[in-house]
């Protein structure tokens, strides 16, 4: 346990209410999204200032604690499990958006405010915030920085790193650093802005996030198609990009989540069905009209047995509520479950597919596929229960058999998810071993001590 | 001089023809796009392969001689001087694109590529790579990924670092290392793709590229406004971008660059009009036709005196080749001219026109305005005559002036053009100290020695 003056320091520099230590407290903070990693930490701080972070770090470096920064904790990578106990630095009470600016197409946001949050105030001035992990409606914008957050929409709009101008951080010394600033174009030394973004915690603590945004498109239709051949529809999803339509999205679930939907909505899918595809084209009106027809003739074309268009924006967004519904109906059905974030080329989608069925069948582990086909990014939900042990050492075999052949495919390790606890064993397999011990290096420069967010990426971190 | 020994060796690795020594060789990479930087090499190789690069690299660290990678050398920051002679490592004959593939929109390319030519192949697969450099007819895609170049293009599409998805660099130890991968998800360990994007050189050798493109938009629209006052020109340009419009560019020239394209072109532009914009919207037929429109009408509410579309290609394409001699026009005009590069947020262009203008006044030195309006990189071009110590003198606390007001404006020093040598002696002044600190503990992680392109990016670097 820390020393009573410590938590007394902490409660001067943020006041007695922002400083928790009961037990029941500490417990909220010890787990992420994941369903298997926990760590319990000593004290949680939730300040509202950088000043007030930037004291904790001094604290933390003279006396040698372990920090783990995090926003609403729902990244799924155990990126924010405090494993070290020590402090959690929980920045949800920094949740101001502190700028919008309709010429420029930028905001400045603090890193506790909500996304979904963000995205509202956004919608009301017509701009777009493109980045959509799928747990917008709880995490934060300092989560999502620090994790170089993904979605559905990152298909046409790429991901978090695309859209970060400016951070302010405050390293472990407490040094306040000020990197990258509010234009797109920005040529001044080595871009230190991705360095931080998708950091996971480990080099400082975001405070201040200067964002890039678009217009909102005007217009958006929503297609389903459903397939009887899980790698047709695989296929169908090359021939859409190889025609130069961009989707904003391209949804793909299996026939478990098919089914979980139909019982929980009764929305009329067929269950017998392998794949249903959920499709958004975004732009003007005029765009999106004929982009939706095109892909339409290229769902029948592709072999789909239904291909329609949502009739109206109700329709639509029922098909989306069925897909946050599957991920749902995943976690729910069993006692671990794994969401694996391998990531392909899409043209080796098809491929990808059939050899993930190849793996369950050996395994023997129930294999649900549910994901960003338009990335190459199908998780590959794998379901076990975790208090038998030989079943843990056999998925963790199965989890590298998905790995090592996505790896063959030209693929990566992770998408979206980041490293964290969960595939830092695997790092140094999908890595060039010099990038690696470059990334430790560059850890080291801003960390010497190793007392942010410790044990994660790297193997013996 | 390189000992005879040492050339003998690279003659060995690249073959005796692609190891330049004779004087006017040497003359030929001594300079770059730049009118005041120079510096003549010892000797200049022209390897073919990566392996080759590797054995350069061995031999310049076991000697201990500077290395400058270059490609064509189009840059405009004294990048690819070779102040301190040693080797100039010109990467022109390693020109192969090694894969273009439409479902995945990616490409692979070598570093000797040229931009214009990648682009040709691209169009015939209806593929688009958009940073544009205006160095596009002849600048190297090595070039543009180690200056992470911008363009006109980029008000709409971002910069180069958008879209380089993964590297294989030669550290200066000879090692061939692999960043990122060929997924635009990608999210194992720290983001080393940037860093080497934008790092001019000074870290390692780029040898091979993986990049992300996009389909070919269907259309394009050009319209052309004439405005007696620039900051209302500045204006419209906010007004445009705050009805939710992006174009895919907006350039602006001022009035002496009007009179020189007149004079060489005669096109009927009013050659007492103090700006014109350029504006290309670009996407499906439907949506370029409306927003084309839209903007017609921003620009007559905005004050313009003429406002119209191109009629069809042929006029278009003789207005941006208006632009393009334009900016040739500049070079001519002075035997020194230093296109400035600061970049300032969009909302602040009419201030920032006014201040220029300013600063002109006072300074007696003529500063012509040419650019990208739709990023707030409007290049001052500041033209005076080198030969004239004291005008130099004075020429550099005209360009720190330009420097601290667009600092002022919440700009930057750089937009596009990078540091180099030219701006090495401001940056200190535009960056965090502890960034500028962290840049220099990670140049030395690659390069201990510092013999990648030594000199350039900080002063006593």
């Amino acid at each position: 346990m820390l020393k009573p003056e410590i938590i007394h320091r902490l409660q001067e520099i943020v006041g007695k209410d922002d400083v928790l230590s009961a037990r029941e407290d500490l417990a909220t903070y010890s787990y992420d999204g994941t369903t298997n990693w926990t760590g319990t930490p000593e004290v949680v701080v939730l300040p509202r200032t950088t000043e007030q972070i930037s004291e904790i770090m001094k604290l933390a470096t003279r006396h040698h604690i372990a920090v783990t920064p995090r926003g609403a904790g729902t990244n799924i990578s155990g990126g924010s499990v405090p494993t070290r106990g020590g402090i959690v630095l929980c920045t949800v009470k920094m949740n101001r958006v502190l700028d919008i600016n309709k010429t420029n197409l930028t905001a400045m946001v603090e890193p506790g405010v909500v996304l979904q949050d963000f995205n509202n105030m956004l919608a009301k001035e017509n701009l777009f915030y493109p980045p959509d992990p799928q747990s917008f409606l709880g995490c934060t914008m300092g989560g999502t920085i620090a994790e170089n957050s993904g979605g559905p929409l990152c298909v046409k709009y790429g991901v978090t790193k695309h859209y970060v101008l400016g951070l302010e951080v405050v390293l472990p010394s407490g040094y306040v650093m000020k990197v990258g600033g509010s234009t797109v174009k920005n040529r001044t030394g080595y871009d230190l802005v991705p360095l931080f973004t998708g950091s996971e915690g480990t080099l400082g603590v975001i405070t201040r996030i200067t964002l890039r945004l678009i217009p909102r498109p005007a217009a958006r239709r929503t297609l389903m198609a459903i397939f009887d051949d899980m790698t047709l529809a695989g296929a169908v999803v090359s021939s859409i990009l190889g025609a130069g339509i961009v989707p904003a999205k391209i949804e793909f679930v299996d026939n478990f989540v098919i089914r979980r939907i139909e019982e929980k909505m009764k929305i009329g899918l067929p269950v017998d069905a392998k794949t249903m595809l959920l499709i958004d084209v975004d732009g003007s009106e005029a765009a999106v009209e004929s982009e939706a027809e095109r892909i339409l003739e290229l769902l029948k074309e592709g072999g789909a047995r239904i291909a329609r268009r949502a009739k109206d924006e109700t329709e639509a967004a029922l098909y989306w509520k069925a897909r946050s519904a599957g991920f749902a109906a995943i976690y729910s059905a069993a006692r671990t479950v794994i969401a694996e974030d391998v990531t392909v080329p899409r043209d080796r989608l098809s491929e990808y597919i059939q050899r993930l069925d190849e793996i369950s069948r050996k395994s023997g582990f129930p294999i649900v596929l549910i994901g960003h086909a338009g990335d190459g990014n199908i998780h590959p939900s794998v379901s076990t229960d975790s208090t038998d042990k030989e079943d843990l050492e056999r998925l963790e075999d199965t989890l590298t058999a998905i790995f090592e052949m996505a790896l063959e495919l030209g693929g990566t390790l992770s998408g979206e998810h980041g490293i964290g606890l969960e595939k830092k064993r695997l790092l140094s397999r999908a890595l060039d071993p010099m990038a690696i011990d470059a990334m430790r290096k560059i850890k080291a420069i801003f960390d010497p001590d190793n007392i942010m967010n410790p044990d994660k990426i790297w193997e013996n971190a």
